[in-house]
Order: C-alpha cells, then structure tokens, then sequence
C-alpha cells in the first residue's frame, strides 16, 4: 500500500477499505506517514466525503491508536455525555452530580476548554484545592464509591486524533462532518462508557450554524456510536444565544450551584432535563421520558444533586463548603452594567459577540499555554424574548481591568438584538437522534 | 495575509489576487510556509481550479523565485522548443539543427529525464566527451557562432517550481491543468526566449490521454505566454503509439541521424515539420506555413541540419564523428527479435508499455540517481497501418541482461494490438493553438 495511491483514490470519489484507513492513520500516527501527505488527503476528504464505513473505520482506527479504558471495574451501566461546545454550557456541572444521586456511574474524560470560556476542568478549579489529576485506580475507586469522577483526558487517549486534528486546524479541514464525527467518538469510544449522550448544538454560537448540519453530525455520531455496540442518543439543543445567564468561569459555577438549590435559567434546565432523560433512559432506570423526567425533578427538590455535588467536589480535594456559600467564589472586581436604551423584546443575543466578550475579559484561552482568569465574565440580566424599557441593566460585565472591560462592554451592546413584538418563545430542544 | 486564510479562500472556490498568489510562492519557496500547508492548498486547487489571472500569477511569481536569463547577448529572435513528453520523442535532437542551419539562434535549456528514456541531454551524452556544463558567457557565445547550444537547466531557473513539483508527485495533486501550464510555462518563461513552441502531446502514452485535454493545456500556456509578451503557439500531436521507430538513448540518436540524412520515419518527421513550420513562422523567416516548410525540406536535402548538428556536437565537447558513423554508437549486446502470430493489420502500439521496456531495460531513469544505460531499447520493426504476417518480426528488444530482455519482451508483446482491416492514417498533427 502507497499513500499516493490513498490520496489519489479519495481524489477520484472512490471509497477507502477498512485496511487502507487503518495503513494511513496508523503510519501518520508512528510518523511514518508525513504531514504533507496527509493534509493533502484531508483536503480530498473535505471535497469528496466519506461513507458510513468510511467513518466508523476511521473512529475505530483512531480509538485504537492509544488507550481504550476498562471500566469493568466500575460496576453498573456507566455514562457519559458530550456537548459540541457552546457559551455558557455548564450542563456537566449540574447533569452530573443528578445522574449520580439517582445510582448511575458517570466516568467522565474533560479536557480543558480552548475557547470562550474555560472547560469544565478550569470551572471546578474555582474551588480550592479541587485536582482532577487522579490515578486510574483512585477514578473507579471515587466512581464505585460516590458514583461520580471527573479526570483530565491522559495524552494517550486517542493519539492518532489529536495529530490529525492539530494538522486541520492548520490546513482549513476542520469542517468536514464525518471528520468531525470521527473525531468525537473516537475519544467517546476510548472513553469506553456503556452509553453516551450527546448534545449537539446548533445557532450562531455553535459551530454548527444550521439545524441541518447539526442534525447531520448527530445522526453520522449516532450511527458510529451504534455500530461500535453502544448505547447513544444526540440532543439537538439551541446555542442562538448564550444558555443560562453566566458566562464566565466562578459565574457559571454560581449558577450551576443555583440551579441545584432549584434556581436554574429556564432554558438551561430544558437542555438539562432533555439531555438527563436520554441518560436514564439509557441507564434503563426509567421506561419511558415522563418518569425519566420525574427522577431527575426528585434529585433537585430533594437537594440529593447539590449534595452529590459537594460530596464529590471534596472528593476531589476542593473546599465542598464553597458549594453552601457560592458567594464566596472569586468575582471580577470591576463590575459594569450594560444599560438599556431601546424599548421592546430582545428578539436575539449574538452568543458569539458574548464568548467573545468572555474571551477578551481574560476567562478563555486564547493559546494552551494561556492561564485562565476564573472570576470574569459576563451576566446576562435580560434573555430573548424578555421585554426590555430605557434604562434597565441588560447585562453586567465583570473585569479586573477597565481597558478589557470596556473592550467587552462594546461587544455585549453589539450582542443584543430588538424587535418590537412580543415573540413566540424558541424551543431549547431541536428534536432527537436515537 | 496567513496561510490558513489562503487555503480556505480556494477550497469555498473563490479566487486569488495577484498578491495572495505571491505571498504563498514566496512563503513557500523561502521555507516560511510549511509543506502541509501547501499539498493542502493544492488539493484544492485540484478540486477548484484557478482562473486565467491567477494562473498567470502563479506563472510569473515561479519564474521570478529565481534568475531569468539574459539573452540581449545573443542576436536575432530567439527561439525555444519544448516538449510534454512521450515514448521515442527525438525531436529537439533533429529540429534544432534544421532550425540553426537556417540561422535561427535556438538557445536551450534542457533537463535530464525521469522517465521511460532518457532526456535530450542523456542522450546527446552517447556522443564521447559531450558536456551541457557550459558556462553563460561560453552558452551565448556557442548560439551567436553556430546559433544552437544546449545547457543543462541551473538549478536556480524557477526554484519555486521545483520545489512545488516535488510536492505535487508525492501529494496525487500533478494532473490539475492549470498547475501543469504554470509549471511549463515559469521555465520557459525564466528561459526567456522570444518565441516559443510548444510540443503537446496527447494518446495512451502522453500525460494528456485526452485531445480535449490536450488542448485545454495548449490553451492554457499559449495564453500564459501571450500576457506574458512571449511569440508563441502549440502543435498538439499523436502520442497513442511511440514515436518514429526507436525507443531508448542510442537507438534514437541513430534514428535522429537517420532522419538528418533524409531518411525519418513518416509519423516523425510530420511532427518535425509541424514544429519546425511554427518556429520558422515566428522568427520571421517565412510569411505562410507552405514556405516554412520548403525553408525545413532544404535543410535536410543540403544536409545543411546535418552537418549543424556535427558542428553543435563538437563544439560541447563531443566526437563529432561518430555522426558520420552512427554504426559505432552502443547497442545492447543481447538483441531479441518479437515474432509475430497473427494475420491483418496494427491497429494500435501502446506507446506506455514501450516505454517501460525501455525503463525495465535500464534505458531511463527511475529515481533521480539512477544511472541509465545509454545502449538498451526497443526498435519497432511494424507501427500502426503496418500490414503483418506470423513469422515477421514486430520489434526488437536491445539489451545487456537476459532477464531484464525477457521482462521487456513481454511488454513489448503486449503492447501490439491488431485488426483484420486495413484502417485509416490517424494524422499526426491534431491540432495548432495560436
């Protein structure tokens, strides 16, 4: 087998064997394979597709690049969930901790976020002393026990993925879906829970712009997901503005915490309930939505999530007592109101002026090697379709330095869009794959 | 200006400005802009194409990556002939001298072949003691006094295109059209001869398998030339059988003096006289096709190109007798006769196989370090038209390894195709672009 002729079949529409997608993945993975080669065939793939077989070959071929783990040591029918990323997703957050008070192990792999805000990982950091750096055996052990860990993803998860991600980024091959499909499942795979959901967004600031494409990401994830044995569903949800009102890494925190107490946006709490019944339905703790439904409502007004959530935040070596006092979590000092001058509805909230807004605040990174500022952020008073008078605060920006705040102002006034009817409200769940 | 910007551009199929075609030329050529990022943008290219003005662009910013030659020095309008390669093509070792006997300065950059044979240069080195190392002063001074002279290509003429070159032939990215043209087209151009005449060949054994294609690659470079201020057409010509009579170094040298004495294969000297005609017309030396011709016949009744061709040959080094005594150039020791079994008619040669007889033979080169055996060929006893009977001999192999003859014999039998009926001459000269 030559890499040419690789290249040159993808060139021409023709459809790779199984074998040929292991030779390419396997030699650019041990270098054997050089960069040029397999950009020029990434660019042919972006042109000419790849089929189901193609795709699932290519998840498989990557998954088993590195580590696959062994959870058979955690007992129960594991979890996990994955969000295409979003602004101000902290659906994990709250999820999580709910999923595990009603007995349903979740193993989770994070990564830290390269974007808007910080990931999950950079989020939980906002309590003191809380490490995500745990053993293997110290994982199963906190899974089994508490039903709940949170680990940083090891670098031999998937290796082959992360080269060749790193080569698209730099080549404008990022966009094509059964890459992108391939890419997710392939550290899903690895990650090796029983069944996974998914939340694929979709909106301005999503990188799914169209409902159509995020529908057709969902369904090629779906169908690798199936063909590699698993359980899995995709929930379609809507990022045409930022979910919730926190964006920003202590600010989301505060209202993860909130929502626990029972106090959470609506539109967060749609897409958390959304993508909680596909878990424990999946788990098989419930037969059908309603009751899915119902168990999860239970771990809220029982308080049983918030206190699964301390429980585990301790077990992670944070300060748990944080969780009762939330407002001890770091805030910019700096706090500017962003006042209202129009009269009417807000009809849209550009999310991708206000990740942006987050960014130059300082909370995301920009580079890797980029440190975080936990405590900026950006709380959005006013949602669409809130009614709106002169002189109401539509947001609050929240700073350590005045320079980036006013940077940020501007971005969140060019964020907000007006309409003068009242609108029909947007559902937050676009439909479901399964 | 980033790269990254530049792919993305070409693979939504937009096109570039001058600017952006230079800005990646350079950066590449200065080593500022990696190889994956280029094969990525040339698979694009691939899928999208480039217009008229961006490959022109592409054209002029290869040439100018390196030196473009001087040639006030040399007196009269200066003329250049190239080829896009085919098995048996001996044209530059017969035209040149024709055109020279008439005073017309034929300053010629030439390249070593990789390929089935050799390139002119290879074979002119049959001749003991030839060399193309000249240096420029001793170049114009060669052309000004016998008007012909024959250097090897410096390595800094468009090294923007070498490097490109060598990564499209490992990158599936060669056959694009407009990246052919502009590659042709930077050499010539950095050449700088005042008129240009391009041999485009097309069939089984041309680059081109297509006419259509073919003509979309004259038409392509003519236009190059043009808005480059160049003097120039294309003469696209048969290349579904190989070329006169003889493939490989010596056998087309003895062919190429066959044909200096009056005595070339039909289908040979109609694509010498095609050429040759278009070279006359535009140093001016004729006002219509049917004169240039005349100016041609009589170079060769005179044996005027002849003994240009002496002259050219010693005055780079090489003994010139052995122009008078083709019999003394080298011929494989191991000469095996191809009989033939059938009744009727060659209806086709497929000038490909022909061509890796001679390769297998060791008469070209496979990598650019291999050393090629000058002796080695095929001598086509029947081409196309050519009635047979079993008994006749279709070719001879000419070789110095029985093993290596016996791989090439088989070829060589495949390569002969048949029909009981006479047919029809295929003419060949299918077309000028002017």
């Amino acid at each position: 087998m030559r890499m040419y002729d690789i290249i040159n079949k993808k060139k021409h529409g023709e459809h790779f064997t199984k074998e040929e997608i292991q030779f390419w993945v396997e030699g650019y993975n041990r270098g054997q394979i050089p960069d040029y080669q397999v950009s020029a065939l990434l660019m042919a793939i972006c042109f000419q597709g790849m089929n189901e077989e193609e795709t699932l070959a290519l998840t498989l071929a990557m998954r088993d690049s590195g580590e696959v783990l062994d959870l058979s040591k955690i007992t129960g029918i594991k979890v996990d969930k994955h969000s295409t990323g979003g602004v101000g997703d902290k659906t994990s957050l709250v999820l999580t901790p709910m999923i595990a008070a009603l007995g349903i192990p979740v193993a989770k792999m994070s990564g830290r976020g390269l974007g808007h805000t910080g990931g999950t990982i950079d989020k939980l950091e906002c309590f003191p002393g809380f490490t995500t750096e745990l053993s293997e055996a110290q994982f199963y052990e906190n899974v089994n026990q508490i039903k709940m860990a949170i680990m940083s993803q090891t670098a031999n998860l998937a290796p082959a993925d992360q080269k060749l991600y790193a080569l698209r980024d730099v080549t404008a091959t990022v966009d094509q879906i059964s890459l992108i499909a391939a890419s997710i499942m392939s550290k899903k795979l690895a990650a090796n829970a029983d069944a996974i959901v998914l939340d694929v967004k979709t909106g301005n600031g999503a990188f799914m712009k169209s409902e159509e494409d995020a529908f057709a990401l969902a369904r090629e994830m779906v169908r690798i997901g199936q063909n590699a044995g698993k359980q899995i569903s995709a929930v379609i949800t809507d990022m045409d503005q930022p979910l919730g009102a926190a964006v920003g890494n202590s600010l989301e925190v505060k209202e993860a915490i909130l929502a626990l107490n029972g106090l959470g946006p609506k539109d967060f709490m749609e897409v958390v309930y959304g993508l909680g019944t596909e878990l424990v339905l999946a788990a098989g703790k419930a037969e059908h939505p309603e009751a899915a439904k119902e168990l999860l409502r239970g771990t809220i007004q029982s308080k049983s999530a918030l206190h699964k959530f301390a429980e585990f935040v301790k077990a992670q070596g944070g300060n748990m007592d944080l969780v009762y006092q939330p407002e001890l979590l770091p805030v910019g000092r700096i706090q500017l109101q962003v006042l209202n001058t129009e009269v009417g509805y807000v009809s849209r909230i550009l999310a991708e002026e206000i990740g942006l807004a987050s960014l130059v605040l300082g909370g995301g990174r920009i580079t890797k090697e980029s440190k975080i500022d936990l405590s900026v952020g950006v709380l959005l008073n006013k949602k669409r379709g809130d009614r709106v008078q002169p002189g109401e605060t539509l947001a609050t920006v929240f700073a350590n330095d005045m320079e980036k705040a006013k940077e940020a102002y501007g971005r969140v006034v060019r964020a907000y869009q007006f309409q003068d009817e009242p609108m029909v409200e947007i559902p937050m769940i676009k439909g479901i794959v399964r």
